[in-house]
This record gives structure tokens, sequence and C-alpha cells, in this order.
């Protein structure tokens, strides 16, 4: 999509993803070696039962479906960062994960105005409903090139 | 650490950690593969001036200094999510990272006295000093068999 195409209140939905238990571990091995992401024995025997996404992970998964949705072929350039985060319920082996982004505001920087910002809710779902992620993200966007007229 | 050894205003330092050309592409074609994360050429052209790592794998590269820092050997088992979280500069190839952690609060939980809460605050630099994160994450701890007395 172009910037042009989002405006406020928009939805959009995105996926499904799955992931696989080797991924998972795979994952946390590099980057989160926490126990409850990479023992699989411990894991099943606590309060988790089982080996659970590291939270990282579920943000790529929800990158990887906005990458290959709603950014596909648009100006986007980069992120300054997110408003919050929260992982309400962990992702696990076999999940199918889907996710609904709303846009909040869409407007051009006045000091920049080939500069595009997009402020928008992403939330990621299992396929049972339940909510693993919801966070608030803004996204720029180059529009040279497409300067309003 | 254990929950019991972190206190307010504690500040913690982790690293450094590297990250690689080839890993930014790899961890970019899994998750994040647009172009100013995978294509060297198109990337070197653009205002970035060659590829940058995904806001994602800056966050797991700093993952991954406090589960080898102040988390290894901890009731650590999980998070609800984070405050806030800033993309202040981009990670590149060569850059090596250096965590500081500073504890903002750390209390049980009333209802559950077994629960353990931190809130801390991350920002990773490069070697120059430039800042490249900043967030504010909660952690929790399972302090089963440690229960205050």
């Amino acid at each position: 999509m172009k910037f042009a195409e989002f405006h406020t209140g928009q939805i959009i939905e995105a996926g499904p993803i799955g992931v696989s238990e080797a991924e998972i571990i795979d994952f946390a091995r590099q980057f989160d070696p926490q126990w409850f992401h990479t023992d699989v024995v411990r894991a099943r025997a606590s309060r988790w039962g089982g080996v659970i996404a590291s939270g990282w992970h579920t943000c790529a998964l929800a990158m990887r479906l906005a990458v290959d949705g709603p950014l596909a072929g648009s100006e986007s350039f980069g992120s300054p960062g997110l408003a919050y985060l929260r992982w309400f319920n962990p992702v696990r082996a076999g999940n199918q994960l889907r996710l609904r982004l709303q846009v909040i505001e869409t407007r051009r920087s006045k000091s920049q105005p080939t500069l595009g910002i997009l402020r928008w809710r992403w939330q990621m779902f299992k396929q049972t409903g339940e909510e693993v992620l919801d966070l608030e993200a803004t996204s720029l966007f180059d529009l040279t090139g497409a300067v309003e007229r």
C-alpha cells in the first residue's frame, strides 16, 4: 500500500502466520535463552505448560505480517518507536497468528512535507481469538516524488 | 541476579555485543524483509547509507544482553509489556552495543506475594555513545520459595 491509501479509522487484517517449536527454540537460543523459551522439559512442568515464544519473537512475527501485508510496496523507511507494547498471552508452537491493524492518524510533517507519519495500533490474535500482542507504532514514509498538490 | 538484589535507582551495565551485516540481513529476511534491512546496494544509495538492523533485531540484541547479564540465574518468568519504546538511531554492521539498565521500581504484588515486579529502563548505546534504543519494561519474577519473612 502507498501512504496515501491509509486513512484514520481504517482496519487492515494480515496473516495468518504459523510458528513451530523448533522456530521458538531457535529464536530464543539466539536472543532470549531463558529456560521457558528453550527447555521443553522444564517448561512443560512449569506454569507455562510448554515452551513459549520470546516476546520479541512475537513482535518479529507481527512485523513479518505487516511487511508482507500493508507495508508491501509502500514508501516506508523506518520507525521512531512505540507508544506502548503489551504481551497479553504467550505464543506457542502451532499457533496461527493474525494481525489486525487500525490506523489512528496519518499526516505529513509540517516542517518536512515529504515525510509521511502513520500512527497505528497493532493487535495480534491466535486462531482461538486469544490476544497475544497490542502495541501502538509510528511508521515513517518517504514521500519524495509524491508531494501533495 | 535474584529479584531481591534489584533496588530502585540501581544501574546495571551489560555487553558489549556485536552484529554483522550477514546477521542483520538474515534476521530481516526472516522477519522484516524491507529493502533497507536486506538490500545492500539500494540501502547504500539511500538516506541510510547501508543496511540497518530491523528495530526488532535491535530489541532482540538488548534482550540477549539482559539475559546473559542481570537476568542470568534470576527467577524471571516473563514480561507483560513495555511502557514505551524508542529507536533513536539505527544499528549497523560492526556496531558494538552496550546496555544500560536502570531500576525504576521493585515490589511484590499485594494480591500475590510470590510475584515480584520489576520496572526498569533499558538504554542501548553504540561504541560511539550514540543511543539506539530506550524502553521501559516490566519483568515478572516467581518468588515461590523465596517469600519475604
